[in-house]
């Protein structure tokens, strides 16, 4: 079955320990479908600027992702440019031009419409209450956001999170909503909120899985490498996403695996700048992680 | 078989966002003896002041501990007193007294030199080599130590780390010790140094344990309410160590089961302040977290 991703399409500038990228492809919606094509087909919703070259995402379009909903406007494609320090996790944005991402009104094309897996990737949570309002009949929505929405569009974001079956959050993120710093309170605390269903990013410690059947524990995978952190949340979402898609049932078995497989994608994308990773692997490496990872975990 | 613990008794003082507790049972050596107790017999060797009451640590006598080397000296007990931050991962150290503990000389009795099992916990490493002198043949030699040792007898450290078979130290004592904050790198590098196993232990994030066999990722258990996490550490390696000394043998399996019984146990000390905690379970109880630990990683 189908996703839809509605999400930013963007240039970004990275600087990390292992060198420099220059505007190269990026964004929440090129991340996230990037990673689950790799298990189910991905419609998306976004908007470039005139200098975008389309050629750039042609790999994706060859292979499971529909770009239709990915429309052009008058102005520059959205920028970013952020630097890293040298433990990886933390980062500096140097800027961020939103440039045509500014006016973004996600349209839905009608044939995205009956789509029955939807990511609100990160955008104003008033667009992300929109785009819903486009879907059907979904499975299953799954939702991000950051802190600037937190604080800055808090009751739109309770909106949405009351219409969504699942979080995919990081620590710092759920902290701030919940204003809990104990990890599984907060989790209670915000499956309360809206969605059942909650996966908290703890980078390179893993993540959680909460749900009504109680905490799953899933490590990160060893990357001897990190190098270019950009992406790893959405990828994560992607490959998460892109598994549950296939499933006839969204079980709790499912819904671990899924953490796995997001994990693992995540895990590759780190592992170059921009898709320079994910154009490589195929759905066979990725059993190998998994693989490994199980191996990593069982007593 | 039983197991030899070299390290501190204390009586601390502690204050968390729980409360308070003052002038109560403490150290490295009775952490790691209430702990490993469930599973083996414990020979310890530590020193008290002329104020130390023994009616305090009969339980410990009562239940597989035995404290012939204890020995009492003229002077104080050491004294420790700390405050957590509401976070309850940083800590500020309000006194050390050190006391007794200054002069301490680690005397192994007669009985205790046939232990196969040994725990070097954190004291000088320069008493953790003569204790070494001491054992004739142990089966497997455990090190713990601190940043204080780290930066001030690095010389030492690095002899007696050449003659452990395995560590256990958190995240920031391994990258002090090798240079170098990629987790696994820096694994790699302190293997060589000595210690065949490692064991990184994550506080919350759980623990990692890195041999020939690659890397087995152990979670934390998720304790809903953290009173006081003095001792986590011994305890920790208490039920670690304590459940390799009913092992035949020492292979992937046996240690991997050890690193979650060393976190089973160390989840039940943070949940109360001092020793009542540990006073109050049994090896059942332990052996239920432990099975809910493997339907919590499960996929």
């Amino acid at each position: 079955m189908s996703i839809l991703v509605v999400g930013s399409v963007a240039y970004d500038s990275v600087e990390t320990p292992s060198g420099k990228a220059t505007d190269v492809l990026g964004g929440s919606a090129l991340y996230f479908s990037a990673a689950a094509r790799y298990f189910a087909p991905v419609n998306v919703v976004g908007v470039v600027g005139k200098d975008f070259e389309f050629s750039k995402i042609e790999f994706l379009k060859q292979d499971n992702v529909d770009l239709e909903g990915v429309v052009m406007d008058e102005g520059e494609t959205f920028r970013w440019g952020g630097k890293y320090h040298s433990n990886l996790d933390d980062r500096d944005t140097l800027y961020t031009y939103l440039n045509v991402f500014e006016s973004f009104k996600p349209v839905i094309p009608k044939n995205y419409r009956s789509s029955e897996f939807v990511f609100l990737a990160n955008i104003d949570p008033e667009l992300q209450l929109d785009v819903l309002e486009s879907i059907q009949a979904p499975k299953l929505v799954v939702l991000d956001t950051m802190n600037f929405w937190i604080s800055g569009k808090r009751k739109q974001l309770d909106a949405v999170l009351k219409k969504v079956d699942m979080a995919i959050l990081n620590e710092e993120e759920i902290y701030q909503l919940t204003g809990n710093s104990n990890l599984f309170d907060a989790a209670t605390i915000l499956r309360k909120m809206g969605p059942r269903i909650l996966v908290i990013k703890r980078g390179k410690y893993g993540s959680v899985l909460a749900s009504e059947n109680g905490y799953f524990f899933g490590p990160a995978y060893p990357v001897t490498k990190v190098v270019d952190p950009t992406g790893a949340g959405d990828s994560f979402a992607g490959g998460l996403l892109g598994y549950l898609a296939g499933c006839s049932d969204l079980n709790e078995t499912d819904l671990r695996k899924a953490v796995i497989y997001g994990t693992v994608v995540a895990s590759f994308n780190v592992e170059d700048f921009s898709f320079n990773r994910l154009k490589q692997i195929n759905r066979d490496r990725i059993e190998t992680r998994l693989e490994e990872l199980r191996r990593m975990t069982a007593f």
